[in-house]
């Protein structure tokens, strides 16, 4: 069913030379199927047939965008088996989990199905005319958001399926009515294929005009490339590293037209364990801890890789306690090769700066590609000089900062890079006796949690995920909830436009029964 | 009462060596007040002090901040004769233009008093949680919006109150919870001062920290420079040219943490007449865009510097028309004679390029610094082949273009830069017949206009003044009306977060009584 190839809009194409494989990482050996990277021809002709079909697809009702996402979803779910079993071959994570991340993927699907059935989200606003006002009349002026254009997607190493072809940002944006291309991710190339299968069947079951959405597949960095800085790409969605991310955000910036560029990227996710809290709850905590850092082999953006507490004997009794726990854990495999290779260059590289001490390791025998699970600890000093000890390690790894005092503890958390989120683990009793080092914690994140672990990612409204460079490369927008359609929209303002002609959106008999606000107040009424 | 010295916070600072005027354009001569441009200490310890101001300022409540942004409307109200004069005198505008921009800025300055005095622009979304949801209970996530930090706003040369000082874009940061450091524009540096001197009177009378406002006198580009690359500068506010406005998104965009830009840029504003109108209406479209193009010297970004339509008799007799009519109006005088210059210049480029023909422009004699008004035309293969002739002429001046027929109209439309504004001149019964084109125009501009005239930026809630790159650097962003607002502010997520702690907006008691997202549910209900 897999045929390695592109698919160029509805059509499947190979024209290039270059081509690769995927890897099964818990097998040791490469997969089947051989795929064609997408030639140049290729990607203008994908950039071309999306800039044809946002013509007819920016133009296509809410509803209509809503049995689309809805056959997708309903697509993905008929891959069935053939989804899961492609999903585990090229990534080592169980079936669970490719089943639990399907669930996300169609979930996130439905979820803008609905918002964009029901239409409010393009957050219409009238003022409606005043002829007789003096010294000048005033026009009547109509605002709604409307899509920006092809956006191109990178798929995600991390998750194969919530945040890479049919994931969050291609759902986002296909909602917005923006077409998309995706750069899938060459360790799921297959995994890829069959959700680009299920979203051109959808488009052509449902009517959608070719183009709607492409997939390039792409080993290297030239596709991406190619796509970023193509003139009518007008967006980009990108998850992964802070370099890859850079790189991206640097080229769109160059371009004679910036575009803007979504990238979510690195995060070390720190934990503040305050003393009250430390005393009270380290085992719990240890064990609660070495759980978090080795969900899904360490491999979620949210894994908390720093955990900050002050100096002492409950702290140490948690550094002991937490060394223990993690290495009862069983090591598991990581995404691929490539990425095992990194942990363990990148832990090595961490583990080797002055005065950092290794708390535990494990010390079993590992299968191959299996990640060993690392603690290690230093002086707040030390971290607060040596600025390689804040880089992320992606993998099963955390570093716990001993701080000589509160003051040291917030100047570690001012001088710390942005991150996706931050933890304060506390008692209710110690909490205002460290307010100034919660409110610093606050300027370096996008979300802050209490008495929890960062990872796990509820999908809902109120979910920022997201947060100051280089967690993100734009904190003003997250990239997860309904309110990640905002990356791809632009708002559009009409004046004394001719009623008929409006976007049913803006029409006076408000058609679609929106809510829309009409000279400052909220209402579905007609005027 | 103008000293020519800076605004550090609270302070006026004259450490810097480098010096300069102003100057009259009307009298041709200079201006006394010598004005110090700030250096290199002063930019550090005014951003420094903005710094700081953040942390005290970004908690203050929105009833505080709407009576600090009504104090400042109502000291610059105070300054009365004091500052009509030294605006015209800086400027060469008429005391009638100098007292209608006052009235906007204060207007701006008061309708986001109310915005965060009401409160419920912070958009906070709650998701209560379900603690016995399986397999994995829901958390309790609640999210608004929060200020970024420091924003540098960059004075406008052609808006000394409305987009300088006090303008939209500081009055917004304000707003938001960001202190701002203004970059005082040097050609009427005296009226920024007095402005700042309203500002600071305001801070103090209303007990705001110190920092919360500065503002740099600069006559070259040092300053700003600086600004935006200093690492405390979170964002950036600019109304000016497109070299101007592209220069401060690249050095933004090469910063260690790259921070966001909003520049609104040139535009040369199109209006498309269609056959029908121009048959029906020439004459009197041809004394209104007159009118249009002379308006304040044509010195507004949405002046309509081209006009376009399909050849024959009716747009003969248009561009006869306009012409007779354009140099009926008496010429006014521009800002400077830097403005004046580049006017000339680019007016003579303009008109130098191969097939343009001066249709009329204005032979009487010129006072020193008026501008001659001038209308030239093209036809539409050559205006579609130089893209010299798609350039801003900032002043009163415009081309007609003669296209060959709706084909190629919709090239020249599907071609063109991103505008501002678009306009639609027509019949009702000729536009179905039409379409293609609108829907092409809507897809290069922010703002699209029904059979009136680009000038007049109201501003209200659905006004979009911004647009597609090189219109606006960011075109999700409107510059004019209260959703500006949401170009200095991020979404932010408490997970799990003890009620006490909460900011109000998100308490469950609701106390400030804003409109809140619950569970999906729009109300101002108690949790």
């Amino acid at each position: 069913m897999i045929t390695g190839k592109n698919y160029i809009g509805n059509s499947l194409s190979s024209k290039g030379n270059k081509t690769f494989t995927t890897f099964n990482p818990l097998l040791n050996s490469e997969n089947q199927t051989i795929f064609n990277e997408a030639s140049d021809e290729e990607i203008n002709e994908a950039v071309q047939l999306a800039s044809e079909a946002f013509n007819k697809f920016r133009m296509i009702s809410g509803k209509e965008k809503a049995i689309f996402l809805n056959a997708i979803a309903d697509e993905i779910l008929a891959l069935d088996d053939a989804l899961i079993q492609v999903y585990c071959s090229e990534t080592g994570l169980s079936e669970g989990r490719a089943k639990g991340e399907r669930g996300r993927t169609v979930f996130q699907l439905r979820i803008f199905a609905d918002l964009v059935a029901e239409g409010s989200w393009v957050n219409a606003t009238i003022d409606t005319a005043i002829p007789e006002r003096t010294p000048l009349p005033k026009a009547d002026l109509r605002k709604m958001l409307i899509p920006l254009g092809p956006v191109v997607v990178f798929g995600a190493s991390n998750f194969p399926l919530a945040y890479s072809t049919a994931g969050g940002d291609t759902a986002a944006a296909l909602a917005a009515g923006c077409p998309v291309i995706v750069k899938s991710h060459p360790m799921h190339a297959g995994t890829g294929e069959l959700v680009s299968f299920a979203i051109i069947k959808a488009a052509k079951k449902t009517g959608m005009p070719n183009g709607v959405f492409s997939n390039l597949n792409s080993s290297g960095i030239e596709v991406g490339v190619a796509l970023v800085n193509h003139p009518q790409v007008k967006a980009v969605g990108f998850t992964g590293s802070i370099k890859g991310g850079r790189a991206l955000l640097d080229l769109a910036a160059k371009r004679d037209e910036p575009i803007p560029v979504f990238a979510e990227m690195g995060s070390i996710n720190p934990v503040i364990i305050l003393p009250q809290a430390l005393k009270n709850r380290q085992e719990s905590l240890a064990k609660t801890y070495a759980g978090s850092i080795t969900l899904g082999t360490g491999q979620f953006c949210t894994n908390p890789g720093l955990i900050i507490g002050i100096k002492g004997e409950n702290l140490q009794h948690f550094i002991q306690n937490i060394g223990r726990e993690i290495v009862k854990i069983h090591p598991s495999v990581m995404l691929h090769p490539n990425i095992h290779n990194a942990y363990k260059k990148n832990k090595n590289t961490l583990i080797s700066q002055s005065d950092i001490e290794i708390v535990s390791e494990y010390e079993g025998e590992l299968r191959m590609h299996h990640a060993q699970q690392v603690i290690t600890t230093v002086e707040g000093k030390t971290f607060l000089e040596n600025p390689t000890l804040h880089q992320e390690v992606f993998g099963p790894f955390s570093l716990v900062v001993q701080c000589d005092d509160a003051k040291q503890l917030k100047k570690i958390i001012s001088q710390l890079e942005g991150q996706l989120t931050g933890t304060i683990i506390a008692e209710q009793t110690e909490i205002s006796v460290y307010s100034d080092i919660i409110a610093a914690l606050q300027l370096r994140v996008g979300r802050i949690i209490y008495n929890g672990v960062p990872t796990g990612v509820e999908v809902c409204p109120s979910m920022v995920h997201g947060g100051p460079y280089p967690s993100s490369t734009d904190s003003r927008f997250t990239a997860v909830g309904v309110d990640s359609i905002n990356r791809w929209v632009r708002p559009f303002s009409f004046q004394n436009w001719p009623n008929q002609l409006l976007p049913d959106e803006l029409k006076n008999d408000n058609p679609l029964h929106i809510v829309r606000s009409i000279d400052g107040r909220r209402t579905k009424e007609k005027i």
